[in-house]
Parts: C-alpha cells; sequence; structure tokens
C-alpha cells in the first residue's frame, strides 16, 4: 500500500478523534438523529468505485461521528455502557494494524492476553491458574462459555458425554438464579439446549438476595424428582439495582450439594477495588466461575469480556477441538485459546485492556470505582432528600433506582410516569438515564461508570428528571 | 481527560502504525519470540501505578509491535488470516472513541450495521431482507446463531419449544456435513447441546463435494429410526483446499426434505466476486443461512464475521428476549440487534466494514479477490511443474494444497517430511505456511488472501519450501 496517503490518513483520524473526544462533554448527551441523515445512512446503496481515504474520513466526520450512543458523556446514566478509556482507545489502533488472531502461537498478542487475564482475576481477587480464563465479546459470551463447561461436568457426573451425546437421553440439568439475574443467563440456558425452564427462579431474600434455605429446598424437590441440579447464578452487581449477593452461603450449599457456583460480575465485579464495599464481595474467589467486563466498569472500549475459571481443565474438556491443520507444532502446554471457548479467530482484545490497566494503575482503578460509588451514595441521598423522588433500592455499589413520585397520582398513573421518564429525560439532551421495572413498579435508574462525572452533574441529572416528569405530568 | 496528552499520543500511535505497516514487507513474515521477551510479556505484574500515555507507547513499540502473528506480510499463506485493510485499521480508532454498544437505539452505528450488511450480502449474492442478519465476532458465532435458528425451527415442527423445553425430551436432531466441514460446525452442535454424534458424515464425491444422493439415502435412513433430520451443512470454500460445495443438487434435497440449508462462506463465499470462479457458486442464495467473514477475504481487522438468514423472523424467534429495562420505546420494527444474536453489548464493527468496501468499492475488491485466485492457479501451476512437489487438490479458490515429494521417501518418511515442513519453513521466516491431512496424508496449504501479493511471492515460496524440505531430508 502506498504509505503516505494512509500516514496523512492516520494523523487526520487522529484529530478527528481528539476533537470529538474534547467535545463530547459540552455537547448534548445523546439526541435523535436527524431523519434525514439516518435514512442517508440505512439506505446507502453499495458502491461501485472506491473512494481515496481522505474522503471516507470527511464522510465520517460529516455522517457518524456527530450520532454517538451518548455513553461517552459524564452525564450518560443509561444502562451499564461506560465512557472508553483513552489507552484503550488508542490501543485499538495498534491492535487492528497489527491484526493477529489471538488463537494460539507465539506473538505477541497471544502471551499479552495470559497477563491480562492474570491481571483481570488479580484486580478481582479470583484464582487465576495458567489456562484459567481468556477475553470475549462480552459477559453474553463470557457465560455461554462458562455454563457449557458447567454442563460438560454434570453431564460427565452422571456418566454422559455431552459433547459427543448432547442432551437428548440425559434428564433434565436444572440450574438455580434470582429474579433479578440478568437475561444473559437464560439467553445461554436457551442456546446450551437445557431450556429456560429448567432455571428455577428462586425467592429471594429482602433486599432481593439468593436465599440459601430456598436453594437447598429447591435443589432437594428437583432431585426428589428425577432431575439434575447442577448449577447456581449468583450476581456480583445486578444490572436494575446493584445489588450484590452474599457469596459465602450460598458457595456452602454448592460445596455440598455439588453444583456449580458461577458469578455474574459484568457491571459489578471491579466494585471489589473499592475498600468501602469490599466486604459486599466475600466468598467471590470459591465461585467455579466468573464472568465480567472490562468493557463496563473499566472503560476498555467495546467490546471486551472475560471468563474466569477456577479448573482450567473444565474448559479446554469442553471446547478443545484441535483439527488437523491446527497443530501446535510447538508444543505448548496451555494450548491455543481457541481449545478454551468458541470463538477460533480471535481479535487482539488484550492490547486495550493491558493500556486501560496500564495507564491507569491499580490504584487509579481503584480510585475511580470509588468515586462512581461516592458518587452513587450522594445520588441517593439526593434522590431520599427528594419527597417528590422515591429510591427504589439501597446503593450497594454505583446503580441508583428509584423513580418519580409527585404527590397526587394514582399506582397506575405513577407507572405511567415512570415508563414514559426516560425517554422524555433522553429527549431532552442533557442527562441520559434508562428505565426498569422493579417489585412490579415503572422505575428509573442511572448507573454511574464514569470518575469524570461530578455532583453538579448529579444536579443536573435530578433537575432533568424533576423537568420530564413536570412535562409528562402536565401533558396528562 | 486532558486533551493535549491524547492528542500527542493519538498523533504518535499514528506514526507508529504508519511506520509499522510500511515496514512489513520487508521484514521477516514471522520470527519466534526472544525468550526473554516473550517471558517479560508473561510475567508482568499488575501495575499498582499508572503510566503516562507516552511511556505506553515506548512500551508497545518495544515489546509488541516486534513481535506480530505475520499475517500482513504478502508472503503469509497460513491458515485463513489476512493482512488488514488500512481504511478498516482506521475506523477502528474512530469506532473505538465513539465507543457504543450497536444493539439498538437511534445512534449512527447501528443504523451503519444494517448497512453493510446489506452490502455484505449483495456482495455474494444472497437475500437481504430488513433485519436478515446482522456481525459477529466471526464464523465461529455466526454459525452458532445459524444454527440456533435452524434447531429452533425443526424443534418446533416438532411441536416442540426448544427455548423453554430443552432438548431433553426431543427426539435427536441430526445434521449433514461432509469430512471438509470447518470444526466450528462441530463446535455448534455440541454447544447447541445437539451433540456431535448426530452430525453425520457424508460420503463424497471424487471432488470431496456433499453427495446429494448420500445425504438423501442418510436422511431416509434417519427418518426410519426415529431421528429428525434439519439440518446441512455446505462449504463455500472448505479451508483446507477451497472446494466449494454444490449448491443446487443439494439445495434440491433440502427443498425436498424440508431441511435447513446452512453454507460456511467464512472463507470462500466472497470468491463469488471473480467472474472467472463465480459459477461455482451457483445456488448459494438457495440457503437458509450463510456465515461469512469479512475479517477473512475482505480484509476487515478482526474480528467481523457475518450472519445471514433468509428469514429474519427465524432469528428474533430464536433469540429475543427483551427485558424491561432495554425496552426500545421509539418502537423500532425491527427492534434491537440484541434480539437477532448472542451479543448483548455489541462492538462497532460496522465502521470497519463500511471504511473496507468503501474505500475498494465493489469493484476494487472484486478485482483484488481475482488477483488472489489467479495467484492461486499460478502456484498451482508452479506445484504441477515440480517433480518433486505434487497437488493434493484441484484450485478451485485461492487456496493451493500440496505436499513435498522428494524422489526416494516412503509413504511415511513423506508423512514426516510434511509434517515438519510447515514449522521449517515458518522458521526460516521469508514465507509462512501451514499444515494439514488431506486424504490420509500429511500436506501442507497457502491461501491466498493478499492483492499485495506477487508472482515473485510464489517464487519465494516454492524456494523456501525446496530449502526447508532439502533440511529436513537431510537432517534424518
Ligand atoms: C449484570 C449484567 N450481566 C450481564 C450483562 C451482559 O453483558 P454483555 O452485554 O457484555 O454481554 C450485563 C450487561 O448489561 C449486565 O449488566
Ligand atoms: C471454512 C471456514 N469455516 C469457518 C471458519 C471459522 O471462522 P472464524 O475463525 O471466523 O470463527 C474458518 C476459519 O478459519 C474457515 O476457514
Amino acid at each position: 500500500m502506498p504509505e503516505q496517503p494512509f500516514r496523512d490518513a492516520a494523523h487526520r483520524t487522529a484529530d478527528l478523534v481528539a476533537d470529538y473526544l474534547a467535545a463530547v462533554p459540552t455537547g448534548p448527551v445523546w439526541q435523535p438523529m436527524d431523519p434525514a441523515a439516518r435514512q442517508a445512512l440505512l439506505t446507502a446503496p453499495l458502491p461501485h468505485a472506491g473512494r481515496p481515504l481522505d474522503e471516507l474520513l470527511t464522510a465520517v466526520a460529516a455522517d457518524v461521528l456527530p450520532a454517538p450512543m451518548g455513553n461517552g458523556h459524564p452525564r450518560f446514566f443509561g444502562w451499564v455502557n461506560s465512557a472508553p478509556a483513552e489507552a484503550g482507545v488508542l490501543a485499538t489502533l495498534t491492535a487492528a494494524a497489527m491484526n493477529p488472531s489471538s488463537a494460539g502461537g507465539d506473538h505477541a498478542d497471544v502471551h499479552l492476553e495470559r497477563t491480562v487475564v492474570r491481571w483481570i482475576a488479580e484486580l478481582v481477587g479470583f484464582p487465576h491458574p495458567p489456562g484459567g480464563g481468556l477475553l470475549t465479546s462480552g459477559t453474553s459470551m463470557a457465560t455461554i462459555v462458562c455454563l457449557t463447561a458447567a454442563r460438560g461436568r454434570a453431564a460427565a457426573a452422571a456418566g454422559w458425554d455431552v459433547r459427543a451425546d448432547g442432551l437428548a437421553g440425559l434428564p433434565p440439568l436444572v440450574g438455580y438464579v434470582s429474579g433479578e439475574t440478568h437475561s444473559c443467563v437464560r439467553k445461554a440456558a436457551e442456546l446450551l439446549g437445557l431450556g429456560s425452564r429448567q432455571l428455577r427462579v428462586l425467592a429471594t431474600d429482602a433486599e432481593g438476595r439468593l436465599d440459601p434455605r430456598a436453594l437447598r429446598a429447591a435443589v432437594a424437590e428437583d432431585r426428589a424428582a428425577g432431575r439434575l441440579p447442577f448449577l447456581v447464578v449468583a450476581s456480583a452487581g445486578t444490572v436494575n439495582t446493584g445489588a450484590v449477593d452474599r457469596f459465602e452461603p450460598i458457595a456452602d450449599v454448592c460445596a455440598e450439594q455439588g453444583l456449580w457456583l458461577h458469578v455474574d460480575g459484568a457491571y459489578g465485579a471491579f466494585g471489589v477495588l473499592d475498600p468501602q464495599i469490599a466486604h459486599r464481595y466475600a466468598g467471590l474467589a470459591r465461585a467455579d466461575s466468573l464472568a465480567l467486563d472490562p468493557h463496563k466498569w473499566l472503560g476498555v472500549p467495546v467490546d471486551c469480556g472475560c471468563a474466569l475459571v477456577r479448573d482450567p481443565q473444565a474448559l479446554r474438556e469442553t471446547f478443545s477441538l484441535v483439527p488437523a491443520y491446527l497443530r501446535d507444532e510447538e508444543g505448548d502446554q496451555l494450548g491455543w485459546f481457541s481449545e478454551y471457548g468458541t470463538e477460533q479467530t480471535r481479535p487482539f482484545r488484550s492490547l486495550k485492556v493491558w493500556a486501560t490497566i496500564a495507564h491507569r494503575g491499580r490504584d487509579g482503578i481503584a480510585a475511580d470505582i470509588a468515586t462512581c460509588t461516592r458518587l452513587a451514595r450522594r445520588l441517593g441521598e439526593l434522590v431520599g432528600a427528594d419527597p417528590a423522588l422515591e429510591l427504589m433500592a439501597p446503593v450497594e455499589t454505583s446503580i441508583v433506582a428509584f423513580r418519580a413520585r409527585p404527590a397526587g397520582l394514582d399506582a397506575a398513573a405513577l407507572d405511567a410516569l415512570n415508563q414514559a421518564l426516560p425517554a422524555a429525560v433522553q429527549r431532552r439532551g442533557r442527562a441520559f438515564l434508562t428505565g426498569t421495572v422493579l417489585g412490579g413498579h415503572e422505575a428509573v435508574r442511572a448507573c454511574l461508570l464514569n470518575a469524570t462525572t461530578t455532583e453538579r452533574d448529579l444536579d443536573v441529572l435530578l433537575a432533568e428528571v424533576r423537568a420530564a416528569a413536570a412535562e409528562l405530568t402536565t401533558r396528562q
């Protein structure tokens, strides 16, 4: 390829991106796309002739950069989507230029992935035997990886080779979750052929946590009916309220009953780095597997999830299928990453993780996490102090679930108001939060992941919520 | 974030990457890492303090950029790993800075993904109804997506809700493949709980293609035994030899028998753009689903696969699970991408696809593909003209499978030689190819994906093969 046009375009991209990131905090958080611009993107015909790099950058600046999702902004509080860590952003360019497949072999990306997986495990205090994990596209995939290993172990214990024979002849394998378990677990159970009806949704305690007594009782009932209990999924931070299950008593039941304990730490696992809330995570290290997302609280650019397992062999026995043309002639004992998960060709995700962690260091990351949990507690206080708002759950990590509760509305009107609230706030462009349902009530939730968010931003958020609620109430 | 250090680091990254790419063609294709450098990467401790961006870039330049996989080089002929398209490389930086989750909503990335999926379908001549596909991390995942939809349709036809009830009570679902089907299909069958024994490996015709008569006979046998035939997987370019199955007769059997036809076009689907070989792909558009990899022949930086389906509802019925907190208030009829596949948070893969296609245009891509197939045919001729080499399969697309066959070696010695050959070539650093097994014989294969490769490079490759073979024969 001719060198100079590429170099020039790379520098122009550098400026576009630096300009873009510098402008994010002062622009609208999000705004609907101009319908004509959206239509132009959606209907663009397949080009027959090519265009020079420079023209493409002009098009990106005009048509793409002005229409972001909004999660880079300090007043984006929606779902669990973070602003990108700047070191991670830069790493993606280098990773793409090198463009390896981090499947296996002797190149920097493969070795770096082993290291960052160990770093991630160390950050959250999970065991990290060699081969005990790998990067994935997110927690949805990491959950599939971990639950497939759990399924394989349970089938083997029943004398069944599930890889060869499938599930058709086996009694139902049963897993236990709570009503607050993320939907990716159900998706994994469906994908794996287990069936979502074989996920028992257990009664929870008053704080919405998995109840070890309910678990023990359900296991006994399923065993009595000839089913095979095999899995418990606990949460290290639920998506709705950020609640953390109590791992110790759950791990005790799992140990006693021979169940695989999987923890969903997608959003919340890194919360353990904040000394103020670290105690909530006691027993996390006893899990058999942990799924978590560097692309959430760490700010590693999407995509980057991570699957960690206590027993590396459980993964390799589940996925390895080394075909002749991929043999590792050099005899690396750990084998290829593709033997530990679902992907064959695998991107160089580790460089952006490495850069993100190395740039802030463990201490900087812990400080950022603590900033977020402090802001969340502060937001909880502000909500609690306003009689027209109602906190819907205790603030355990960095998610604040609440609802608007202006005087004089009945239950149905409150639900209607709160259901419409997120979109109304979003449309105003000064803050972004999303909705959910808690205890049968429509609610909104604000997720704090951005350490550049300030208390002033919290005031703006609540002002926007009040203004949007007023708009909606007047309109009714 | 402070703006200037980021901007400076972005420009330095631009130069690092431009320097790196400019130097690739004149350096070694690949070389083993220096053991001390590898050890340093593998054992780096979790840093407690952070480091400025500039120091990180110095570390990347010293420790990472010098140890690539090699697939950027014009003499890399291994597996199916391409050099990155320069427009795609630059797009990754912008995509990471914007950092959306392309799950759904109204932002540029979501709309752009619909467009590039349509472009991909149009490039290969596959139907493209709205909602008929999505980008994935690769063909392994695209295959899982497509086969899950096929499983759901087959179960529903048997009156079974596989999402809710799993596979435990259903008769075995049977799929049909050939001995040359990529291992990702077996991996998918295992993951989905179907069991690899329920994949019948059909006898193939003389050219190694799926045989419609063998298929029809096997289906009849399975039905007679009470099993449920549901799936045929055909290849649009096998990984070993680049062979393309005959789709028309297979599609006829599938239509007649009510089987889901899935085509694996990971490597080869884009070959249809070369008028010289387009006829081999007749009937491709009759498949129910097609998995293919923009991160292979198109050169889109890893990762980027694509799942295409004839019936969009088949995907949505398989995967949609829209939970309350993700409701699409705006009522986009197509819903979210996360309702069509396995990923919840999804990266902005579409920008690198858009840039790659827009930079070359359909015509430029077709020309590059034709260059590769021409080079492959030329390499086949060069192999055929050398009595010490043996072509192991016809050159149908851009993969050339052959072996060294020096006079005077018996079958066992030939196998030993050819098994050792790829690593011996790789170690010499001037060309890179990989090995496989064909018809019971050890062989090597060269995959042509890089349109900057020249005939001179083919000469170097064969000179290296001869030299490495001589080394190995003398050593014996
Ligand atoms: C608690 C929790 N679990 C799992 C997931 C799914 O993770 P991903 O989107 O990375 O697949 C999420 C994402 O929102 C989450 O918040
Ligand atoms: C023919 C074929 N099918 C499937 C795959 C798997 O694709 P991916 O590595 O993108 O998951 C490959 C990759 O090498 C391939 O060559």
